[in-house]
């Protein structure tokens, strides 16, 4: 069996082309833009919780950077660095292959380059950090929302959280519907061009990873402000659409995690250049309530509030 | 049963006083220190491997930090910032209190912020991530040995090797020997005021977190020589001094791992500093052996060379 350092050695280290020293020492050594702020964020994913143990490891691999980039997107950051440790259940060297080509692909994709982590054994578990950079006083926070802003979202929502109800035998769909639907599931694309665009358009920014409405009450209270979504105009892809007789329609769009859509506010008079960045993008961006005075998420169908009790996705709930 | 969310404000979130913004957003936004380059590390510890599931949270809290501080120190790093990714089997409120306590203490002797991170709930597995400081050029690297630099190590080797066989009823000690080697199992102090005093001194240095025998063989090849030591020369304490008959005595010291003190290399003329060095810290500083050409390491026994085959902690060997 192959041994820690040579797992890492074969898996997990390729040139990074931004480090001054990366794998291979105590620490990595990066030398950061000068002037630039610093973002870092860190997830970790539990096998049987975050994925399935069968997922596939390419697909894993690309997930496991995907929702990390995500968040860099989310500040308007652009990611440089990243760093992941394993906890293995044992040395598959086929899984490691697959998971290390998944992340390798999508990192590369983005030039951003694995600096260090961990190796070990035990129930599988995937912790990574990622760094990145944004110029001071332009990171998209949560606490910038104004009353008037229009709240946006990318996208579609909802395709992940059908996707999982599918692989759980709870929703029915032809084979098509549900390989685009898992694609969505598993390879998430992070929306970084999104996220780096909006500096300057966007007043308060984060990504839906637990689900609209818990994510939507995370900005809303940061900012002390009140999210209203009318939830007719929140963007759901053809396939999602189709489901909207199903019970599990609304607390899927609006509360389904693993979307990875940005979720932003902005002023009125942002809404022609976001329209033209949304052409420029290839990445629709809907208009799907405003910021106004007081708390929490008001729903409204049809411009009448609705009483919904959505939760987005919580571990310890 | 409290919430992810609320876990994090009540257990992780203390003011992080060198962060522009610190937990809570999707990311940390921190401003690096113009010119300085950034050292960062990560290290995953994970239940009935790292650690037992039962050791006392407290100290618990402050060996996950200390493992990274100690990178850290290994680097001649300032460390600035920490990332804590928790998984939980289950929310346990006095455990997380006491873990909370260990590591904010340590983190706050050492000025370090924790500045972000993660909940979910999985198998136990604790993954910090640290970030800190060097000015270019004077990080402490492992590939910066001479041939005829003096070989150093720091404190004493193989109280956490004998403090585990303790536990795991294979020595026998008294009460107060078991809990001075515990205290070293348990809370390793990271040398970070020797490793930013090194720089300008070693020529290569690492910390001994996986046993001597391995570690050294790492800054061996990367510096492209032979490290040879005298183990007679290798410092033990006195409880451990005490057990030199027993027949894991030299595994122990020079193999055992968790020891956490510095390992590094100096050029002759710089012995003098190093001794004053010593005195200043309160900190024994011994030398060891040598850099030679060749490679790997030679153990010596009073000159003599003797054929042990030590090994290292490999978490899939």
């Amino acid at each position: 069996m192959s041994g820690e350092f040579d797992l890492i050695r074969r898996y997990f280290t390729w040139p990074a082309h931004n480090a001054v020293l990366g794998v291979g020492d105590d620490a990595a050594l990066l030398q950061p833009s000068p002037g630039q702020q610093l973002v870092v964020s860190a997830d970790m994913l539990v096998a049987g919780r975050h994925f399935f143990a069968d997922t596939d490891p390419v697909r894993l691999g690309h997930k496991a950077l995907a929702v990390n980039l995500s968040d860099m997107a989310a500040m308007g950051a652009t990611p440089r660095w990243a760093m992941l440790s394993l906890a293995l259940p044992e040395v598959d060297e086929g899984w490691l292959g697959g998971f290390s080509q998944g992340f390798r692909a999508l990192a590369e994709q983005h030039a951003v380059s694995l600096i260090g982590g961990d190796t070990t054994c035990g129930p599988l578990n995937l912790s990574i950090q990622i760094m990145g950079e944004v110029p001071p006083g332009q990171a998209l926070r949560r606490d910038g929302a104004q009353a008037g802003d229009d709240l946006w979202v990318s996208g579609t929502l909802g395709d992940a959280a059908f996707a999982l109800q599918s692989l759980l035998g709870k929703v029915r769909l032809t084979p098509v519907e549900a390989s685009m639907l898992c694609l969505r599931l598993e390879q998430p694309q992070p929306r970084l061009a999104l996220g780096t665009a909006l500096r300057g358009l966007a007043s308060a920014a984060l990504d839906v990873s637990d689900g609209l409405a818990g994510d939507l009450r995370h900005l809303a209270h940061c900012s002390g402000l009140q999210a209203v979504v009318e939830v007719t105009t929140v963007p759901v892809s053809e396939v999602v659409q189709v489901l909207s007789p199903h019970p599990l329609y609304w607390q899927c769009v609006l509360a389904g995690g693993d979307d990875y859509e940005l979720c932003f506010t902005a002023a009125p008079q942002h809404r022609e250049a976001l329209s033209a960045l949304s052409r420029q993008l290839g990445l629709p961006l809907t208009r799907i309530g405003h910021m106004q005075a007081g708390n929490g998420v008001q729903w409204q169908e049809g411009g009448q509030p609705v009483d919904w009790e959505l939760q987005g996705f919580d571990h310890f709930a």
